[in-house]
Parts: C-alpha cells; sequence; structure tokens
C-alpha cells in the first residue's frame, strides 16, 4: 500500500491544539508540554508571537488531514562567514504513532530545500544528546554532528 | 595590577571592521572570515540586517577603548515547553591577544543576566567540537552539554 502523501504547510492559530498534543506526548522531551485545558491561553499566545516574528515560521505536516508532526524555522545573520544567513531547526517532533515513515524526513527535506532556495550558508539544529535515533537520522540526511549543544536553564 | 573594566554594549557600524578582524584572527572557526576590505560591503550589508532584526542584537565588548570581543543574541519563541522563550547565543569571539582575561565570562555572564531579566526559560548556544577549552568554560558557568549540534552546509 502506498502511503498518502505528506503536506508541509505553515501553521495557522486553528492548529495550536494539534501542536501541543504533539509535544505533550513525547516521552524524551520532558519540557512539561501538557494538553491540560489551562495551559492553552499560554501556547495560543507563543503562537502569535511566532507569527509576529519576522524571521521565525512555525510549520506543520499533515497526512490524510491529520497533524502527523511540526517544525519551525528561524532564519539568522552573523558576521561570521562574511556575513552569511542561515537557517536554525527547533522543535522538531512527528506523532508517536506515527514514526518511521517519512515524516521526519519530509519536514527536514523541506527545510534543506527552502533553506538553499533562500541562499542560506547553512541549516543547523541541535538534538537531546539522548535520541540517538535522531542523530543518525539526521547524519543519513547529511548533516554533521561538529557541534556540542550548551543549554543553560533558567527556569 | 587590576585590569581595566570591560564594558559590554551594542555594536554600531562603525565598528564593523573591529568586528571582523576578530573573526578573521581564529583559527579554528574555519568560516572564511577577512580583512579584505573588498569583503567589507558584504559584512556591513549583514551588520544592518541583524539591526533591523527585532530579535537579533549584535554586541561588543570594550576594553580601554579597544574592542577585545563581540557575541549576538537571538530571542525566539517555540511551542515546546508551554510556548517558553530562549535567548541563543551565535558568534561568540574573544581577541586572541586577550584570552584567559574574562573577557568571555563579561559576555557570556551579561547574556545570562539578560536572558534572565526578560524572563528567558534558557540560554543556549552551540560550541564547535574541536573547541574543548571553549566547552569546560561554558560547563564552568553552568550550561550542560546536554544536545549535539548538526550543520548541513549548503555553500
Amino acid at each position: 500500500m502506498q502511503a498518502s502523501p505528506v503536506i508541509i504547510r505553515e501553521a495557522v492559530e486553528t492548529d495550536v491544539p494539534a501542536i501541543v498534543a504533539l509535544f505533550a506526548d513525547d516521552p524524551l522531551g520532558g519540557h512539561g508540554d501538557t494538553v491540560d485545558p489551562a495551559a492553552l491561553p499560554g501556547y495560543r499566545a507563543a503562537f502569535r508571537r511566532i507569527s509576529a516574528s519576522a524571521n521565525e515560521t512555525l510549520y506543520v505536516a499533515e497526512r490524510e488531514a491529520s497533524i502527523v508532526g511540526t517544525f519551525q524555522t528561524m532564519v539568522t545573520t552573523t558576521m561570521t562567514a562574511r556575513g552569511s544567513s542561515s537557517m536554525i531547526i527547533e522543535a522538531v517532533q512527528t506523532r508517536a504513532d506515527c514514526r518511521g515513515q517519512g515524516i521526519g524526513a519530509a519536514m527536514i527535506g523541506f527545510c534543506i530545500e527552502k533553506a538553499r532556495a533562500d541562499g542560506m550558508r547553512l541549516v543547523q539544529l541541535t538534538s537531546n544528546a539522548v535520541r540517538k535515533d535522531a542523530h543518525r537520522f539526521y547524519e543519513r540526511l547529511g548533516f554533521s554532528p561538529s557541534h556540542i549543544g550548551f543549554k543553560l536553564k533558567l527556569k
């Protein structure tokens, strides 16, 4: 059986509950995400901040009218590398029961093509050191694990 | 002898040549940075893109009226962690002949205090895996090397 196609599109505000459900279902992330309705206003506020940002874009992956994944891109310019621009990918999540079906590859492939079309010098992301499957996945797509990602939690 | 104080301030366009010189002098970065005047217009254009960006800020560290370091911050909101905001630090560089004098600690300390004051959930950055001294430095400041930083060069 042929899998239905995965459609990547920018998220709209009505997608927010489905996006939150993807993160709430992640056993490794540990970011305290929840589908508790009391948390929804905070998520909606975040959605609006991202939508209002000129260099951040939130996407969803849709298959058969269901949201099966999400990711976010950010474009940044630095003075290094002769003042080039890069794409940072953040908050990549595939629905737990849809893994291993090419959704992640469709999402990251979309980012790579968009970054190339927009003249970015590189695409970068960080992945939790415990996510070994994700690391193999990114290496298969051509990413190099050249850096250490340091985080300092403030709250 | 007491070291002169390090002042952290936002960069202005006349700082661009001094900032470029910091990166051009880095043997490990390998980003092709150069003080060749032919490259200056590209750096100036990058400076203007950063200045125009609502969530990116370029800083310099100054000591005795000389630029001895630079870094850039970016504020991003994601849907994870209940829609929280984080600070990403990019393009940290201390002048080669001024290392080990607390300039890096002053720059990163500034970032941490600003992120805390602005209510950020965390501060994050990536560091090239070969920069072992930098890793010890970030760990001393409280950062955890919890992630792998993946990069895919497009050009």
